[in-house]
């Protein structure tokens, strides 16, 4: 029987034990930082079968695998905590929310002690139905790891034998995710004392609606390439219209700057005359722009 | 006849006037501020049929009607340079991407000569059809000015009676399309040297592609509600993401302040517990705090 180890019991770790639990054939032990001082985590701990350990360095010895799931902060921390109960053979599913890097380097630590890193990216919300969320995968032994989940049923895909790149696709996806949220807000809050909002969406909705979301994307690029430089000076009129209805210009400030940036450095100089270009042609100019700045 | 007067004649006027021209029954005048020093002015004149006149005064003096199409930079000067030549019951028509509150003062100098401001609000692109793009305005005689234009079967939709609200709808929208414009640059060029532009575009249309844009946008303001601290922390993440792949994370960085601005206000607190919110209620409390703070 496989011993899985859950490194913090949050909603999502909690959730994921239920899921394993239910499907029954799965030992599973718990530590969790806060499990002395919260009647939370021993409750959760009851309700899905899974023993409270003493320990990190105790969880990883009895553990096959090890399933981290703290808050993204301490990412770094929680495998660090670990590391002196690690051992070759076993895994690590790192399930929390961080830059490629922090997971690159903490699948170092783990493959030094001859043990497998799996990046685990969560591609959607914590719900209770938390083992069935599409997940993204990396790493050297990701499919075999997926497969010691079988019971449950998740729904992963490995993407990459290189730990990191799943959670690459997950923070860029959530730079679109969080940064239409943070729009959303900004556009609203505007909207809203002259009760323009519903009209606002709706005039959207007339002109773009006819675009998929990544057909939108690439239009808005082609775009860009052409009338990049008027389109920035226009987010400055728009963080004008903010300040007058009392809101801080945030994203309409940090958006002309985003603009302005490949402006001044001649983004739009080529692609003038002639058709909307290619996205992706604008996409390898931009990326020159990006190295000759590094 | 009715005789418009073009205050700038850039591409947006010279299309309208083509419009007008094409369709007869209209007299045509222009005066444009590189009208010497440009050789395409007089060209694009001789091709609509407009005559150049010297002067802004003299312009606005011979024209019923002055359509001010300049530099958003100029929309100001543009009408302090006709105020002269403006009298009781003619029409000046400010076609200028410029917030409300630049439209409401050059309402007001208009209409302190008896003259009628109108707000037009172009929704999109400019085009060679550009007579007949969708077209918003506001003031008191909008839709007597709309009547003007009839001969090139304009699609103007009057939206309000006072100046500036077409401009709103115009300026608040921007706020989105180009915001989006900006996260999909920021996004894109992190994604591009790794070659995971498609995939992450792909990711997003897979989660949210079952949302119109205006669901998805009250969806995500609901989601925030609850989880805006978490998913602000998120974008720090993200952030950090965007700089190990050489990205300043302008965008991502904005987006990260724009969230931590309602979270240390208190927003999600009462949203606790329960099922998600309506986003209208997000929208009330949030402009609380927005008031709280004027």
């Amino acid at each position: 029987m496989t011993t899985i180890g859950f490194l913090g019991f949050g909603e999502a770790a909690s959730y994921l034990a239920e899921g394993l639990g239910l499907a029954g054939g799965t030992g599973m032990l718990t530590y969790d930082i806060a499990q002395d001082a919260s009647p939370l985590i021993r409750e959760r701990a009851a309700r899905t079968g899974t023993t409270v350990v003493d320990g990190p360095v105790e969880l990883a010895r009895a553990a096959d695998v090890v399933v981290s799931a703290v808050v993204c902060t301490q990412a770094g921390a929680a495998v660090d905590s670990i590391l002196d109960g690690v051992s070759a053979g076993m895994f690590v599913l790192d399930i929390n929310s961080v830059s490629p890097g922090v997971k690159a380097r903490n699948a170092e630590f783990v493959e030094a002690r001859g043990a497998s890193y799996v990046d685990v990216a969560v591609m959607s919300n914590a719900s209770a139905d938390f083992a069935r969320l599409p997940m993204l995968i990396a790493g050297p032994r990701a499919a075999e790891a997926a497969g010691l989940f079988a019971p449950a049923q998740p729904r992963m895909t490995v993407v990459s034998d290189v730990p990191g790149e799943a959670a690459r696709i997950k923070m860029f996806r959530s730079a679109f995710v969080k940064g239409l949220e943070a729009l959303s807000l900004e556009a609203m809050m505007a909207c809203y004392p002259s009760g323009v909002h519903e009209k606002v969406l709706a005039s959207f909705e007339e002109t773009f609606g006819q675009y998929s979301f990544p057909e939108l994307v690439k239009h808005l690029i082609e775009r860009h390439a052409v009338h990049g430089a008027r389109r920035g000076d226009e987010l400055v009129q728009v963080g004008d219209s903010l300040r007058e209805v009392g809101v801080e210009p945030i994203m309409a400030s940090a958006g002309a700057k985003r603009m302005h940036w490949d402006v001044e450095r001649g983004l739009q100089a080529g692609f003038q005359g002639g058709d909307d270009p290619d996205w992706i042609d604008v996409l390898e100019k931009l990326d020159e722009l990006r190295r000759a700045e590094a």
